[in-house]
């Protein structure tokens, strides 16, 4: 998606060999416009497809997830973050390590919000190692509802969480495909070999 | 606004005398026709106002903000909540109290987000002791920028935040403002005295 990769080269700060900080337009300040347009392009990569529930996790998936969700016409549930466990019987949990926070938290997400007559689309802000995405697929299968594909802004496809689930023939859509930040330098993959 | 309490009425579950629970549209499963219908309603209660920047505070705020963004054509900027003061001299913080979590965290933005030439509208979910609210005002005090207004979507009306910050002179817009949870039933302010 050529209009958010020119925004990723204005805008983005890249620290160290794998952090890409995008705080100007993406998770902390919002570029609306640019939501917009990147709800169209996820909403194209869809087409067609039975989509009932857009589901995303707090806190900077939920802005994206619902402007995209207008184009998809319908709900979207976000799962909760927490440090703690506590056995609540009424909703889906799976655990997930983040790497860039050094630290494990707990997901969850009501039961009442997810059934076996869903098909979801995840959308997240980005796609590293995979750890919060394959935590949403935990859910999703407990609450044995459909997974019809993945809509991500920006993945780093030098890590390797993307491909591993590809592997696992999940539609992944990453309208960014970042190859390295090595150098203080973002290396985009070349658009078509995406998908490999 | 009239679909928001009856959505309120159809869908709540209140616990005790002060919890009102709405999470199967407003803050864990999200209706995102009834957020466009809320933010339009923003746009008519700020209409003319040259408003530049919305501010809201994660997690739930941010949906509802974004969808309103849209009506506006402005960004929008989101608080994020730490546990822990991390004396970072590029954020903003203000330290909050949460009376339902039983908790105090700071909340922080960072300085390159608001500036004194921003004219900034405040979207929330809910106004109950007005806590967090403070905690954004504050914020934007510190940054010398300019608050135009609260728009609120649940105000609890029999809690006093709302009426505190009122009488220093904000121009607080509760779509829904609720007298009472006692008994279990959902009391509604009439309309026409909400700004008293």
């Amino acid at each position: 998606m050529e209009l958010l990769k020119r925004k990723i080269l204005q805008e983005c700060r890249v620290e160290g060999q794998d952090i890409l900080k995008v705080d100007s337009f993406l998770n902390h300040q919002m570029d609306i416009e640019l939501f917009n347009a990147i709800g169209r392009a996820f909403k194209s990569r869809f087409e067609n497809k039975p989509i009932s529930k857009i589901l995303t996790i707090e806190a900077s998936g939920i802005g994206i997830a619902c402007i995209a969700a207008q184009y998809f016409k319908v709900p979207v549930v976000f799962a909760k973050k927490t440090e703690s466990r506590n056995l609540d019987k009424e909703v889906y949990e799976s655990k997930v390590i983040s790497f860039t926070k050094n630290k494990e938290y707990i997901i969850k997400v009501s039961k009442k919000y997810l059934s076996s007559s869903d098909n979801i689309l995840i959308i997240d802000d980005f796609l590293a190692k995979g750890q919060a995405l394959s935590g949403l697929i935990d859910i999703i299968t407990q609450a044995n509802a459909n997974l019809i594909g993945v809509g991500i802004v920006i993945e780093k496809s030098f890590q390797k969480g993307g491909k591993d689930l590809r592997n696992q023939g999940i539609q992944i859509e990453s309208l960014a495909m970042i190859k390295s930040l090595e150098n203080n330098k973002v290396t985009f993959e070349e658009e078509g070999r995406k998908e490999k």
